[in-house]
């Protein structure tokens, strides 16, 4: 059986990805694309990459009926987002992409995004989309909140460490690199080929990033005691990958036990050799996670490092995933697409 | 019904290819692959990109046993490639991706690589795979030769031009841009990174590069008489990818029409609409071709832009299209991937 | 003795290669930057990499004191251009780096830019900046007009042939590869990094880019008749550089002879031996004009390949140098600079 | 008064380099050039970017008079430097731009390289090069080993913060984005532009790069007791830079105030303001370094960054500086080149 599905802000990058990844999924069908001020266009003239497939022309969110919809995926900006799913019929599926239904507590919300929340119920009601760890809730979710891209590479990194008690709590640093594609297609200056292609800088840096609204949250309600995390991100210039490095303290074998022990059954999770390093290349255009442990020279302190494409695993393949989960489907259903190397 | 296959030479870049793109083909299943230097490794430890998939472990070809095999993808370096097929069984379906079968001329074989023919015989045996071109040859084949991945950008471009007769043919220029991977993944200097990234040259220019072998032959096949084009190609800092952009003589709106009527029933070949242009991004990472039409300022004149991903379209996709032919599967089995953006 | 020097419109990417040059120039001295929107920061909060040099902060236009300054750059866009220097002191020096003053007659002008030229008798008193081919008008100069970049690249090729009567003037192509940076720094979709990073594209296609203007005027007055040459450029996934591969029909030998007949003597453009290809790495960053010559396998053509920088030689270098002439100071003052590899 | 000076092993990155810089240098001519395999090569063949210059032929060490010679620049590769060293006539003036000579204690050489030091006597005669902290030193002395590009930005960073005692010597973690350039012209497959262009990976993780033996020696002879910080570099897809972002632990204004007071006087080390950010693109091509610091939200925490271009300040640049000094030139002759944006 084919479930049709509705995407929400189809004029953005998740959105095209979403398009990309469900064109060769068997259970789903692109009924509805919006983009308001693109309504009226062809999703092919908006991201010729897409021009080959048979799909719905984009149209107004308000045109869309509802009735016909198994699952909406909403892309669409930050803030903008809280406000057209509660618009929505409240029995429909919903898998949000944006920053909007992320964080369980109001204040929180506010202190990191700088206005109150414009839905507190929905934000009461939604589950926190890391799949591999509220697969459950999310099974049973009518509204999943996408996690940061960047906060989706730290946590697989940390979760099973936390859990398992084999770190510092107090001494976490993570340390990002972030592809271009993460920023968005917004027409800013320092996402320009000419001012980004050459080099590499830092940015949010000292605790300003949103995503750390995201560690805090869950970190500290894995440990049962507030957990701050120290967190740098680095604009790339990439187009697709995020690669964590993350310093911890504790045994590095029983950092790497933990997360062998914890990722052993996870078919995306993929847990190198002791002593590997990731690489964003070997997981590019797949719903893939790399995790590599190394020991560092000093006694009781480790490196371990992420890599997952922010697109797909970090973005609309998690999306897909949940939503598999949330239709009843198979949860690696149209998501088993092999990374593109070179 | 699946069918076994074997890559011979799986650890270069088409190899790879291959591999990613049968990852999700319904109809085919890896079930040797081989690398002389690197028999006895993991494909994962070649590339990391496709550790995740069980795959048999690399061996020697004299290892294989070819009973149980269906169908061989040749992906060896030119040369080699005659000496190891004409030591394969006779009755088993191959697909090779070098160069060595795809000139039907001995004399032309030896101008443009230098040394006899080792196998002419399998020379004169094998059908070119030009796909779209060749479907009735194909489908009734047991070797088939992968064309040039710059000769297939130029063949699509002009083929239906000088079947319909509506350009000169003595008046023909094709510039093209390929992506490096094309070059393969060869210990160059100017193949790194350092030396690459920042810009462009052109290579083998004046009429030295040996596709235009298969130009000559295919064109002048096609004519009934001679056709010898100028043909220079350049090397780009990215890594998938052909534009070739082709200079040609004759009514604009005409070499648009040949090329719509010639095309369109084909899956993978996408004309655009007159006026537009082809680019390498619209179809990386799948087995897509663009074409373009463009009216010069001067009267009878046109420049058409056929883009497509040389490792996909351009060869490993392209050998499974022709594999899905000659083992009667469906000509698009496992090819409908869409491209990856950004 | 030390001129002063104004940079009107510094906060584009040609008013900062201004900058840059300048900084080690022996005889010009940074008396006055302005930039209206910017007016008021530092030329180091606009681009970080001039911040250490001794700079004016920024200011509007008529906020300059031009009786103390010596020679204008004008880096403003198109259109603005004539405007702002028509409202500048009669007696100012002035090189202008827009396509303002590049066309003679107001006639092709109005044809190519889509009005009428707002300061015709300016337009009149221009001289055409290609500095090697207009050495003794620059001399005698108060206006000078640089040159389109790519228009550059294309007259470094073909004049010299032009002037020798050695190629065919009615079939003449133009296959132009251009850096990012030639676009400006404008907040453009196709101008960020995840979107052209991984591939190439043609754009203004078929004789519509505006540099034809200039090709169709130097060409034709050299030839004493109407030449028309096709042109196709392409955009590039790299910062800096144009390489032009030049298409003519005419004896290889002879081509190559009358460039070096005419480029003997020429500090910058360097011929390259018969059979070399030019690259735009062997340029970046400097004034060096690179020009090969390749014969084509088809007897009586050649295929001329010229690289240079497009914001050096191709517009901010050649200002200078323009410049120097009018200040009567040695003609490569601050030029020398060797070009940045890898 | 112009010195002669020779670069010894000018076939690599760091060769090239030197010879750019020394192109527009006052008070310095090249007087030789070797490299033993292309002896008798134009430099112009090896690196065409320098064809226009008018250099000396490349020979081989053996055939160098250095009766002539002022200084040697020795850009030979690990190891083969100190054999070549210890061959010159001892009392020519040599900057060493290998990590033959950075290690003072021929245990801890042994430790980092594998095996024992071939020239221990120059081992002990050998001066630091980082400029900026040995300057009286390196003015004296004959034999100057020019410090390692990570060791380079690491040490701009930390070692006011050591000397001013505002850090936990403990507690420093040191993450490293290193441009390609870093790695030399050497044929590896993970340097490959198709490998390499798309993404990023750590390398050397754990404590097991050499710069660490800089660190080491170092940081533990300003402190007076053993420091050991962690460090991770990471292969980056751009060619110029290193970014390194230090992480310690500390009041971040100290840490800000004891740079600004340590740098208030160098011209090449430009601090920002307070919550600036420092990038590679400022400094590409140049000889500055720009340092930021900013404070973490959790407190007694800060993030410095610290930019240099790796073959400039890093390497080439900083050998210049060094030999500025010891042949009695103003410091900063020949290097105050802008940096080349974008």
């Amino acid at each position: 059986m084919t479930h049709s599905v509705a995407i929400l802000g189809a004029s953005g990058y998740t959105g095209a990805e979403l398009v990309r990844i469900i064109a060769t999924h068997p259970g789903l069908r692109i009924a509805a694309l919006t983009a308001d001020r693109k309504a009226g266009q062809a999703m092919g003239m908006v991201f010729p990459h897409l021009a080959h497939l048979d799909l719905p022309v984009l149209q107004r969110i308000e045109d869309v009926d509802f009735s016909l919809i198994d699952m909406a995926f909403c892309a669409l900006p930050h803030a903008t987002s809280q406000a057209v799913i509660a618009a929505l019929p409240r029995d429909l599926k919903v898998v949000d992409l944006s920053a909007d239904f992320r964080l369980r507590d109001p204040a929180e919300y506010e202190r990191w995004y700088g206005k109150p929340h414009a839905a507190p119920d929905l934000q009461a009601e939604a589950v926190y989309g890391l799949t591999e760890f509220y697969r459950d809730e999310i099974r049973a979710a009518r509204l999943v909140a996408g996690t940061g891209c960047n906060a989706a590479a730290g946590q697989y990194a940390l979760r099973p460490l936390i859990e398992a008690g084999v770190i510092d709590l107090d001494e976490i640093v993570i340390d990002l690199k972030a592809g271009v594609s993460g920023a968005g297609r917004s027409l800013k200056e320092n996402l320009l080929h000419a001012e980004l292609s050459g080099g590499t800088f830092a940015y949010a840096a000292g605790g300003t990033h949103r995503h750390l609204g995201e560690f805090d949250q869950e970190f500290s309600k894995l440990a049962g005691r507030p957990v701050r995390v120290q967190f740098t991100p680095h604009l790339m210039p990439f187009n697709r990958g995020i690669l964590a490095t993350v310093y911890v303290r504790g045994a590095p074998e029983a950092v790497h036990a933990a997360l062998a022990a914890r990722y052993d059954a996870e078919v995306f999770l993929h847990l190198l050799p002791f002593g590997a390093l990731a690489s964003t290349r070997s997981v590019a255009g797949s719903n893939l996670v790399h995790i590599g442990v190394v020991g560092d020279r000093i006694p009781g302190r480790a490196v371990v490092t992420v890599a997952l494409d922010n697109l797909a695993k970090g973005s609309s393949g998690q999306a897909i995933q949940n939503a598999n989960l949330m239709l009843g489907l198979e949860e690696t259903a149209g998501l088993m697409l092999a990374p593109v190397f070179p």
